[in-house]
C-alpha cells in the first residue's frame, strides 16, 4: 500500500506543474507576472499534498496490518489526491477572471472530500484499534486524532468562503498548508515516542 | 518486477486526470457540470486500475520466482494498463455525444484485452505450480482462480453492451469496479492463510 | 541508482500514451483506425523500454558497487530513455504521411544513441571487473556481452532503413522488441546461475 | 522522505520531455533542427536534476534522522524541482526568439531559488550536527559544504548573465551541469570513507 500510495502522492504533486503555461509570443515578461494565480495554485496544492502525505505516512507507521476495506478506502483517498491537478488548473486558469467562483468552489469541494475520506480512513483503522500495532500507545492515537480533526471543518470553511471571495478562499488554503506544515512539529511530539 | 509494475500502475492511474479539462472562458460552472462523463471515466478507470493492482500484488506475493516469459507477459499486461488513459479520454470526450459508440467499444476492448493478458499471466505462473512458492496451498491457488475467472466474460459483456448502449457499458464498468473492490474481501479470505 | 532508474523507465513508458489522440468530433470510429501508427509507435517504444529495463536490471544485479562516473553514464542513459516519448510522438504523428522520413530517422537515431550509451555503461562497469561483484563468474559477463553486442549494429541498420522506408524501419524496431523480449530467455540461461 | 523525494526527482526529469514538440505538417525535418533550444533546455534541466539528485542522495546517507522542519524544507526543495519543467519549457519555446530574456531570467531565478533552499536544507541538518549520523566524521561534512557552497553564487552569475545574453546564460547552466556531474567524483573522495 505504501509504495503505490507514495507513487500517487509524488506523481500528483509533480503533475501540478503542467497546469502552468504561457501562450503566444506577446510580451512573455508581462505574461509571467500576469499568471500569478498559476503560481499560487501550484504552491498551494503542492504544499497541501505534502501535508497529507506526511500525515498519511506517519499514520501508516502506526499500523500493524492492512485489510481489503482499508485498501479500498485508501484507494478512494488516492482517487481524490490524483484528481487535485484538475481543480488546481481551474484555479490557475480562472482566478482573478470570470469563472473564478465555480473554480474556487470546485477546488475547495475536492479538499473537503479528501479530508473527509482521510478521516474515514483513519477512523476505520483506529476504531477498536482494528489495524493499530500493539506497541502504539493511546497518546499516539490521540495525537493523530488531533491532527485529523481540523481537516473537514477547516476546508468546509474554505468552501463557504469560496462563495463570497474566491481569492480569499485560495489564500486561506495556502495559509493552512504553509503554516500547518512546519507547525505539524506539535503533532510529532504528541504522536511519536521521544 | 514489483517496483516497475507498481510504478506503471501508479503513474497510469495518476495520468488519468490529464483527460479532464474545461475549455474557453464561457460559464465555467455550467461546463463543470456538463463534463460529468469525464468524472465518470476518471473514477471508473482509477478504481479499475485499483482492482487490477490489488489482484496483481496479491498474486505476486504467492510466487517464489519469476522467469523471462513471466516478465514478458507482465510487460504486455503493463502495456495495456499504461494504454488505459487513452480510451478513458475517449469516453470522457465522446460519451453522451456523437462518437460515443466507438469510444465505449475502444474502452471495453482495452479492458477485455487487459483481463485476457492478466489471465494468461496467472495461468502461466500457476500451471504445474511453475512459479508458485512451496508454502502456498492449493486452496490459495483456487482462490486466485476464482478471482481471475470472471474478468474476461465480465468485460466481454461490457463490450457487447457498448454496441447497444455506450452509457450503460461505462456504468457497468464503474459498477464492477465499485462493487468488486470492497467485496474482494471474499477473495482475501479464500486466498490468504488466516 | 536502481530506484531512480526504475522510476524513469516506468514513467517514460507510461508517458508514451500521451502521444495518442483523436481530434475533433468527426467520425471517431474511422479516426481510431486511421491512427494505427500511434498504436504501432506506442507498442514499439513500450516494448523497447521493457527490454532495456530488463537488461539494465539484470546487469545491475551483477555489480557490487557504483561510482560517480557510472552514475554519470547512467544518467546519460536515462536522459535518452526519458527522451524517447518525443521521437515516438513524431512517428505516431507523421508515419504514413508527409514528414515520415525525418520522424523515423529521429526515432532510430535516438535508439542508436541509447544503445551506444548502454554499451559504454556496461563496458565501463565490466572493464577489469571494475564494478562487478566477486561472486559473478566470467561466463555471466560474457552472457551480458552477448546481450549488449547487437544493440548498436541492429539499431544502426534500423537507422539506415529509415532513409529508404520509414515504415519498414519502425516495423523492424517493433520486431526486434517483440522477438527479443521473450527470446531473452537465452541470455538468462547464460547470465544467471541455475 | 527518500522514496517520495526520489519519485519527485524522477518524475520531474521525465516530464521535461513533454515540452518538446513539433507543430503542423510543414517540413518536419527543418523543424527538428529549428527546435534546438528545446533539446538544449531538455538536456540542461535533465542533467541539473541529476546533480541535485546525487547531492541530495549522498547527503541523506549521512543523516541519522529527519524531523518535521527538515521534511518541510525538503518539501520546499521538491516544490522548486517539480516546478523546473515550466521554466524549461519557457527556454525551449522562447530562446533565440522574442521573449528569450524573461524566459532565461525565469529559468535562472528558479535555479537560484533551488540552490538557496538546498543550502538551507543542508545547513539545517548540519548545524551542530543536528541530524547527522554519529559515525560521519567532520571531513565528510566539510566535503558536503564544499559541494553546496558554489550553488547560489554560480546560479546567481547565471541569472546576471541572463539579463545580457539569454543564450550564454543557458549554455553556462548546461556547462555547469555537464562538467560538474562527472567531476563530482572529487566530492565523493572528500565525502565518503574509502
Amino acid at each position: 500500500m505504501e509504495t503505490f500510495s507514495d507513487g500517487v502522492f509524488a506523481i500528483a504533486a509533480t503533475l501540478l506543474v503542467l497546469e502552468i503555461g504561457v501562450e503566444g509570443k506577446n510580451d512573455v515578461g508581462a505574461q509571467l507576472t500576469h499568471i500569478w494565480p498559476s503560481y499560487l495554485a501550484y504552491a498551494t496544492s503542492f504544499l497541501t499534498i505534502g501535508i497529507i502525505w506526511m500525515n498519511h505516512h506517519h499514520t501508516v507507521s502506526l499500523l500493524a496490518r492492512v485489510d481489503r476495506t482499508m485498501l479500498f478506502v485508501n484507494h478512494l483517498l488516492l482517487l481524490t489526491i490524483a484528481f487535485l491537478p484538475f481543480p488546481t488548473k481551474l484555479v490557475a486558469d480562472y482566478l482573478n477572471a470570470p469563472g473564478e467562483r465555480p473554480a474556487a468552489i470546485a477546488y475547495a469541494s475536492t479538499l473537503v472530500l479528501m479530508a473527509a475520506i482521510h478521516q474515514v480512513w483513519w477512523q476505520y483503522a483506529r476504531r477498536g484499534r482494528r489495524l493499530v500495532a500493539d506497541h502504539v500507545d493511546d497518546a499516539a492515537l490521540r495525537g493523530v486524532d488531533l491532527a485529523y480533526a481540523p481537516g473537514v471543518p477547516m476546508y468546509g470553511a474554505v468552501l463557504l468562503i469560496a462563495f463570497y471571495s474566491p481569492l480569499a478562499s485560495v489564500l486561506l488554503t495556502f495559509a493552512i498548508a504553509a503554516f500547518y506544515l512546519p507547525s505539524a512539529a506539535l503533532f510529532e511530539r504528541g504522536g511519536e515516542p521521544a
